[in-house]
């Protein structure tokens, strides 16, 4: 018997990458190219099923190919497998990428939200291989704030594939208007959009060095998030101010997942979880004092509840999507 | 063959229930004493296990046990069975209350906190029945507020059986400090014992009305959240934008709870749920204003996000405890 292999994609706003994995979880091959999307969904579509043909010829020889796992940004309903007004894919809103890609390939594939297959790549080759457990939510602080609910070694999908988004609990009732239409949602208190606008109100208020902050500000107009960890970390104590924020937002939705879901393993992901040690205290002591599962599982001895960065970086829907068929056939599990 | 019975026990901290269930759903044989907690752990665990000799005895002529389902107050940690500080068994803290039983009865039982079997029974034979759903999440209104998560048929228990701690998310980050070591928990704002408070609250507050309800509460100082109920109905302003606020808080947990695991059924029960048109419309305002994931299932078409008061009444607890036994051996699937 050939040994077996998966193709993955990513089909991401901006970049479409396509890889074949062998069953032990490495990369065989990588492919990674501009998503065409001013050249229209199908050219999209068909840049990606000549990838996944192509990549599939080229391992087919050696291997057998046990199936197609595809990621999409979210939301994505399942299992009918259309977009709905995805933020990082505008105009795609109601498109059936199911559909379109099974009628191109002729055969059915896996597919899922890459929020989802991040939180699935955690559980197999990362975070939650480290903590061997079978369960985890992870949150992926990137533009926005991404949820992956993982229970029982499978996604949670929830009735239509909407599961998944407590990045828009809410953390400020009264709070900054947030994209998804409520307000004061974690992702507006955590993602990387959201740190730049509280840097910059940071900065005009009342906050005894926010003229330090300002100053930074005034060299450096094009500043980003990443830009204001960089001057926490030199000691800047107002950006400083803004990632405590960001800890004790993200503590109160952990606080609401300890103890809704008692899980053994939460994960932060995503270009902002870099930060991890300008927001971690403030994380960990809002969820301590908030959550009593969390508190009883300190004290069990036994089952602890851990709340760890990510161990796989970007690459990590990628490297989901490509597992997503050996999960769904249960051929993962003797190996990873 | 004998027709197959369970039987079922509900271990409060006032009253201890004991019943025999028939397959179908419908109970042969209800008893209920009171909960000896004066005499001790020992008594009332003895107290409960004669009783489900006698009543198995009394129906095992006609029929086949196929087990004892027992709930009891939370916090529970399963499966090993341990009770946690539980606030209506005060004393009973670390108590083995499986191994206890276990022991006098001779054989395995099946065990579940009394919210979680709550729920189960709402799936098998209520709520959930009704809109012919296999997951639902249920809140209780009671002197705190209970919940409870049932996925795809089974309790969803977390790693340590304390899951289902809804009504300990955060509504009022700043708010009332509660008996879980946290503040402005939804226990806060939506139990019995909340309600009492914030009537109170309300009648030395600046609303325009406040003077109606002191002077209600000046005429019946032993009111309880039943009468602020009556009051409410009865055209009271300030008691009628308390049950406002019970709702809006209940909204913000369930946008929370909709946006995470994006359930069929949200099942509101409990003493207080009788005031379910008091507070369902600020509930459903504020639900349909903050999550995009319910206006999503709004606008599908097929897959609809329901919100509904329990069907069951508060025995609820009791039939979940005597379901249990059949739904552990898949047996009552066929006829629930």
């Amino acid at each position: 018997m050939k040994p077996a292999f998966s193709i993955g994609v990513d089909l991401g706003g901006t970049n479409l990458r396509v890889a074949a994995m062998h069953v032990d979880g490495v990369f065989l091959e990588t492919l990674s190219f501009p998503t065409r999307r001013a050249a229209g969904r199908d050219a999209v579509i068909g840049d990606l099923c000549e990838a996944v043909i192509a990549i599939r010829e080229r391992h087919g020889t050696a291997g057998e190919c046990v199936g197609v796992g595809i990621g999409t940004p979210g939301p994505l309903e399942l299992p009918a497998g259309i977009l709905r007004r995805p933020p990082n894919l505008p105009g795609w809103d109601g498109f059936e990428v199911r559909k379109a890609i099974e009628d191109r390939l002729g055969h059915a594939i896996h597919l899922d939200s890459d929020a989802n297959l991040a939180a699935l790549a955690e559980l197999r080759l990362g975070a939650g291989k480290i903590h061997a457990v079978d369960s985890l939510c992870m949150l992926t602080l990137g533009t926005g704030v991404g949820n992956g609910i993982i229970l029982d070694g499978h996604v949670w999908q929830g009735m239509s594939g909407m599961a998944g988004e407590a990045g828009h609990m809410t953390v400020v009732p009264d709070g900054a208007p947030c994209g998804c239409g409520s307000r004061g949602c974690l992702e507006q208190y955590a993602s990387a959009t959201a740190i730049h606008r509280m840097a910059t109100e940071m900065a005009s208020s009342s906050h005894p060095r926010s003229g330090d902050l300002a100053a930074r500000m005034e060299g450096d107009p094009n500043f980003d998030s990443q830009d204001v960890a960089a001057w926490a970390e030199a000691g800047d104590l107002a950006a400083q101010a803004v990632f405590e924020e960001v800890g004790r937002c993200l503590g109160l939705v952990l606080n609401a997942l300890v103890n809704t879901l008692n899980l053994p393993l939460y994960v932060i992901g995503g270009g902002s979880a870099a930060a991890w040690p300008l927001f971690e205290p403030s994380m960990m002591r809002e969820l301590r004092e908030r959550s009593y599962v969390f508190r009883a599982t300190e004290l069990a001895g036994g089952k602890k509840t851990h709340v760890v960065p990510a161990a796989l970086g970007p690459g990590s829907g990628l490297q989901g999507a490509a597992i997503l068929p050996f999960v769904e056939q249960s051929a993962l599990h003797e190996v990873l």
